[in-house]
Formats: C-alpha cells, structure tokens, sequence
C-alpha cells in the first residue's frame, strides 16, 4: 500500500515532507505525542486537506479521533519515505563559499545527510577541517569514494571543472549527483543528477516578477 | 502571440531557458549568427522537438530553413521573457557562505541580476566590500531598500532570523523574496517568495536515490 501511494505524492509534496518533518521534531522536542492534522495545517499555511493527502501518501498510520496522528510514528514513516533512515552520505567537490556553506548548514544532520569528505584542488585547503570534515587532495578522490562505498555526490566546483569532477565521481561509484554548477552533466544511465543551479532559480524567480510586473501594469 | 504563449511555458521549460541562454551568449562570442535548433539539442541533450517548442513559446523568431535562429535574436527575446533586461536589482541579507557565495557567484551578472546592497547584524562584516557590494548594518535596511526602490530582498540568515528579516523587506516595499532559509516565510497578498532551501532540495534528491535503491534490489 505504501508503496503504491509513495509513487502518486508529487514533487511539490515531497517538498513539504521535509517542513512538516521540522515541525514535528519541534514538536516531539516540547513532548507533544499526538497532532491533529489541522494544528499542521495552520502552522505551515497549508490547508488541512492537503496535509491529510500528503501524509496519507507517506504514511499509513490512521489519525486517531479527537487526538490526530502519533508524532513519532509520522516522524520515522517520513525519514523512511525520504530515505533519510539509509545511509545518505556524500563527498563533496569544490571547497569555495558555496561549498563550505553547505558543509556547515546546520540543517542537514537533521536529514540525514553526513558529509563525509571534501576535496578541491587548492593545496592551501587540504588538511583543513571545516565541521569536523577534512578536505582532501582531488588526486584522492577516487580512492576515498571507492572504499567508503559513498553514494552521493555534491558539485560546488566552477562551471567548467564540474564534467571532469562529475566523471571522476561516477567513476569511483557513486549513485547520485547533487550538482550546484551552471552546466549541464552528462552521466551513465543508472546515476541520478539532481541540478540546483542558482542562476536557474534565479531565471524562475525573475520570470514570474516580470509576469507580475505586467499583470499589475495591465 | 508573446504574451499567450508565455503562459504555457512549464516550469521545467523555464529552467531549461537559461542553459539555451548560456550556449546562445558563447556561440555569439564564437562569432556564430545562426544556430539551428539540432545543434542546441545537441549539445544540451535535450530532444529537438523540446527545443522548437520551447523557443516557439517565448520568441516569435522564426527559423530559417538550413541556417536555424538569429543567435542575437534568440538571446534578446529569453531575455526581455526572463525579464532580464529590467533591472533586476536585489539586496542580500546574512553574509555568511551561502551570502558570500551568492555574492561572489559569477554567473549572475549575465542573467541580470544585481546585488546591489547587502546586510548583517555582525558589526566586523559592516563596511567591507564583498565583490564591489558594500555590507551595511540591518539599520539601514530600510532606508536603503526604499530610497533605491529594490524590487528583490535575497534572505540568506539562520531560519530563525529569516520571518522577521522578511518582514523588514516586506515593509522597505520588496516585491519579491528570494528564501534560502529553511522556514516558510508567511507575506502579504502581492508579494513573491521563491523557496531556495537546501534541506528541501537535499529531500528530493534522498528520495529519488531511496526510491532508485528499492527499483534496484526488487
């Protein structure tokens, strides 16, 4: 059942799963055990129906009467449906703002994402510790990825070095790519990319305040 | 023509914009002045059919047979649909990584978008210039963003930080928020929030990976 529900929750609500995660923990923290889906609702401006559908989709917990949904049982139903009860940890390449950025994002050990090792190219930054990861030489990259079976990698390299980057990493096996360049990689069948171009988003963003824009000229 | 066909532009049309953006601007600097639509599906990998279809939705240019698009034409028309070639002027608040990566990101420029001003409470970082962009204490926000009329505030402060920062920007008459922290900001009717959160993003990609895994093992 599950199984067949996990595959009809749509990336917009695959991208509260994480908000209502934050939410819960808070909760859990203050020893709330129990939460009605509208309390959800009206903490993250989500309608109640939604909240419903999304969590029906993750979990199949029944929602008690009167009580709502057990908190901790919705917590480890969401960390299973995102993945972040497996092991989830990457090397990242490319140790400039961007990637020291995400290397200290407080955010991540809450999801399940360890970052387990960084290189880049720039001696002056080997050996150093950057939130208890150690950045390493690129000529040991493949050796590191390779024997630490590590899944995951991020791109935090410039545009022009993230191909070579990425074929070094596909190369040491790893499963997925989280690639923050501005280009487009080219990967076998069998590995994921996920792009998280910031001057894509931007484009979305500048988009819709020049429609805005127009509307309100109109 | 322009204006309806801009509406069935996807999502995932719009983020492809800026790639077909960055190709045009190198063939251009090339010297090249038509490009036929296979070459650009080439060399993205994307499927020509995409490619027609995407350009036919924000440029009423028509192709001509065995030369392809004007290059100049091609870029002016992503352009003024991306809204690029208004000013797309932007204040930054929170100089950490992430705002420092964000200031020091090199391919904005090209999509049109200035950080003209950024801000923070740490006193050590006020009056340093990070990439021609001076940092001014959260006193001046305000006064800053009104005088200067900047359409776009860019929140890149702890989660914690962010909803009151956002209702600063909100009051100095911002148009549009740029969110990188991982909170759900709550604005007014008429005002845009883009959420740019890692732990979001971070989600999706641990997903498609869980899910890919489980493809694997049945």
């Amino acid at each position: 059942m599950q199984e067949k529900n996990a595959r009809v929750l749509s990336v917009q609500g695959v991208k509260r799963l994480p908000y209502y995660l934050k939410l819960l923990k808070e909760l859990q923290a203050e020893g709330t055990r129990y939460v009605p889906a509208a309390a959800i609702a009206e903490s993250l401006g989500v309608y109640e129906v939604q909240v419903r559908k999304d969590l029906a989709a993750v979990s199949s917990q029944p929602g008690k009467p009167r009580v709502g949904f057990s908190v901790s049982g919705l917590i480890a139903d969401i960390e299973h449906f995102l993945g972040y009860d497996s092991a989830n940890v990457a090397a990242l390449v490319g140790v400039g703002h961007l990637g020291q950025a995400l290397m200290s994002y407080g955010g991540f050990e809450d999801y399940g994402l360890d970052i387990a090792a960084a290189f880049d190219r720039n001696s002056a930054l080997v050996g150093q510790k950057i939130h208890d990861c150690e950045v390493f030489p690129m000529e040991r990259l493949r050796e590191i990825c390779a024997e630490r079976k590590i899944p995951i990698g991020i791109i935090t390299t410039p545009a022009d070095q993230a191909q070579t980057v990425c074929d070094q990493l596909v190369a040491a096996g790893i499963k997925a790519v989280w690639n923050f360049a501005h280009v487009r990689l080219k990967v076998p069948d069998g590995v994921l990319v996920q792009n998280e171009d910031m001057a894509v988003s931007f484009a979305l963003l500048s988009n819709r305040l020049a429609q805005s824009m127009q509307e309100g000229n109109k």
